[in-house]
């Protein structure tokens, strides 16, 4: 008798509602990843791997010989780490060279720049007056015509954040600074690199230009080289040359190199975790993102040498040129949009591998039971659970807009602008513990969303397909 | 009557001859001294200075046009500054250029290498296997004919140090290793940069192929990249291909640029102190040599002011050519070895940027007193008296050989050889309050040298002229 009005209040909640479906992960699972996560933070796969493909291969600049190359090393380091299902899907983009780039101040104060075009410019020789900018807005702000036969220098300098929050505005620069340049009559465009070192080291990364514009050639200076032009331009104007041999070059096909480890009881529902393979060509390609290819590899492999298989399959995707517009993850998307109410949680490793701090999903109310037990999980290796943050990683991002539901793992990227894009990106800047870590949480993490009872919200979305070329 | 036996005692000594010519500086120079240390700590004439000349003037190769800007700056500067008398002195070297440095490793794992060309290797194109050697004493123990058709590797990584003593290693195998390659049989000569950082800019620094050898194109790989090529060699034999467009090209003049401040009671005596004016072409030669060259002018600039000239004269010298063979510091000792007992101390600061820790002079007996009491003085910007160390700098050593004595102003060196000789030695590298405690201590040392009572036992010594071409 008196439990009725209880019973009553309960069935018009939700609370009864998600308590019918709530999402939980079964206690052996959480028993057997607290074993997963001390033998990963002790284990060497995650770094031999990343020593591997920065080693053997170098940098793979999408599409290049050695992007081939990348490929083939994948789909071997997958077999070898004992992935049961190996293989690859085809990924078609326009290709972009590099051949050699310089940069010169002219007249009384001769001497050169270091300087690195931005992916996607136009090749050119250009000698022309400098005009800086302190920062986009500023060149957003010039009169019209304003910069007829000149170079705009956008000087603005990135500030070193654990999140990298002030990408938002070093990455504006270098995507939208030289249409806003070329709209004010500039047939040149120079900005300071989007980081934050102090190296004779310059960022490249891809620009894109706005329809019905003529591209022209677009470069950053390496951040010693910015401070030194913005010297010599407080003392009078400023003349430079740069000669930019690169360009687009028809189209090139690389892929996306999958392995799997089956489930062993939803083996059509998939736990989704990886990186990007291709690269820059400057560095090797170590923080960005050998490592998320190393973390998410080892991860699956340490998950596949338990003694009994998840439930779900954990399917590790390293993914193509990522660097160039994400093409890599717009065609896995476009594979698997009708599948992707299958993928329980999706996350890729693509900020360095520096130490995870911070641990999120974007599921719903019914799975955040489930969200806080894999943070708990995570709890000892240092990781926060943070349920207001967190967005899906760049190759994730498309899937995700398909219905696929989000993981965020945060890297702590305070020195990843260091290093980012540029020719320091090399093995000897990782941190062996920092990516065994990293190994742990993904392990961790990607075993027991495998393992858990009831889903984490994933549908298919109605949406429009993604256009193959779009950046 | 009880005084007698010890005025006999005494006159037997050392001791009542050193009392008798013992040099002592006055109390109201101390006085002065510590006036103008304050002063000097809060003074930018030093920044300014080689904010001015890394800026304006920017990398100046020994011989190259810039290096003519540099005399141009230099004798403008002491100028500027208030000098007295500014002149220059002829100084008659080799030429020596780099117009392209490349190399990458070639088959399976073909990627680019980061290498710079030696000082005064010659250019060439090689394909070659290439020989690793842990070190110097590796590779001169190899067998002889061993490398016949190869390149050699030496793979040494220099440790940090305060004092940079491990540059005896580094800076050896780049003197050294190229003619014990030869020797073995080799086509080229690689080495490990002689340096402790870990950035895509190599360290390049003059080499020398001893007589009757053929020499061959040598080259120094950036860290990064020396430890990716050792990772590859591990795997396997590893071909690379090297291609250096450099070389020596005739000859070429340029200046020791000299400025003074005149003695008001012994101008013939000079308290000489300086740097040295040209630079590697890679970076700005912030800390090699724009420091030293600012340091001295700032603190002749800052004695000059002073309402009262020291008795003796303060001489600054910018040295020509430092780097290929202290063809400055050689040129002056030939010129001015006649008057070397009238260089009452004499020294250089060419160890970067960093704080002084340490002070000593190679004065004799009777001036260690006058020593101690400039240590004294010193001791406020936290530097040491070590009466038993110290040497000459590398420009006042050849007029140190004439008979000069030499004083040593130690510089913390822990990042020197993070920047020594590459792309990164830039003007964001230098701390202007470290810079700054190097002008109070080169003023103070210099200002209470030419003032000292007595003198620092400089003499003419016989020796034989020292060649002028010679390294």
């Amino acid at each position: 008798m008196r439990l009725l009005p209880l019973l009553l209040a309960l069935s018009v909640s939700q609370g009864l509602y998600a308590a019918e479906r709530e999402t939980r992960i079964p206690d052996a699972a959480l028993s057997v990843a607290s074993t997963l996560r001390e033998k990963a933070v002790a284990d060497d796969t995650g770094w031999k791997t990343v020593e591997s493909l920065t080693t053997e291969v170098g940098p793979r600049l999408a599409g290049s010989e050695a992007d081939a190359r990348a490929v083939a090393w994948a789909q071997a380091k997958f077999k070898a780490l004992g992935f049961d299902k190996v293989w690859t899907e085809a990924v078609t983009f326009p290709k972009w060279e590099r051949r050699s780039e310089t940069a010169a101040i002219l007249g009384a104060h001769t001497q050169p720049l270091t300087v690195t075009a931005l992916g996607g410019s136009p090749g050119g020789k250009l000698q022309a007056e400098v005009v800086r900018f302190a920062d986009l807005a500023a060149l957003e702000a010039a009169p019209e015509g304003s910069l007829a036969g000149k170079i705009a220098f956008v000087d603005y300098q990135m500030q070193s954040a654990r999140d990298g929050s002030d990408y938002r505005n070093g990455g504006a620069i270098r995507s939208k600074g030289p249409s806003a340049a070329i709209r004010k009559g500039a047939i040149g465009f120079l900005m300071r690199s989007a980081g934050t070192d102090h190296h004779r080291v310059a960022h490249t990364g891809i620009t894109r230009f706005d329809e019905g514009l003529t591209p022209v050639p677009s470069a950053a200076l390496a951040i010693p080289d910015a401070n030194q032009l913005a010297r010599l331009l407080a003392l009078g104007p400023v003349r430079v040359s740069v000669a930019l041999d690169c360009g687009w070059n028809g189209e090139a096909t690389s892929y996306n190199v999958i392995g799997e480890i089956t489930g062993r009881s939803k083996p059509q529902e998939v736990v989704l975790i990886g990186g990007h393979l291709d690269s820059w060509d400057l560095g090797t390609g170590a923080i960005d993102d050998g490592a998320g290819v190393a973390i998410t590899m080892a991860a699956g492999h340490l998950i596949g040498q338990l003694k009994q298989a998840p439930k779900r399959t954990i399917r590790v995707v390293a993914f193509a040129n990522e660097e160039q517009g994400l093409y890599g993850g717009k065609a896995y998307a476009a594979k698997h949009a009708a599948d992707a109410a299958r993928h329980q949680l999706g996350a890729e490793s693509d900020f360095g591998a520096g130490r995870i701090y911070a641990f999120n999903t974007g599921a719903p109310e019914h799975a955040k039971a489930a969200t806080r037990q894999i943070a708990e999980a995570l709890a000892p290796l240092g990781i926060e659970y943070t349920p207001d943050k967190g967005s899906a990683g760049p190759d994730i991002g498309p899937i995700a807009e398909k219905g696929a539901t989000w993981a965020w793992l945060a890297q702590d990227g305070s020195d990843y602008f260091d290093l980012h894009h540029n020719a320091d990106d090399t093995l000897d800047k990782i941190d062996p513990k920092a990516l065994a870590q990293n190994v742990a949480a993904y392990a961790v993490f990607a075993y027991l969303a495998a393992e858990a009872d009831g889903d984490f919200g994933s549908v298919v979305k109605a949406t429009e397909p993604t256009p193959a070329a779009a950046k």
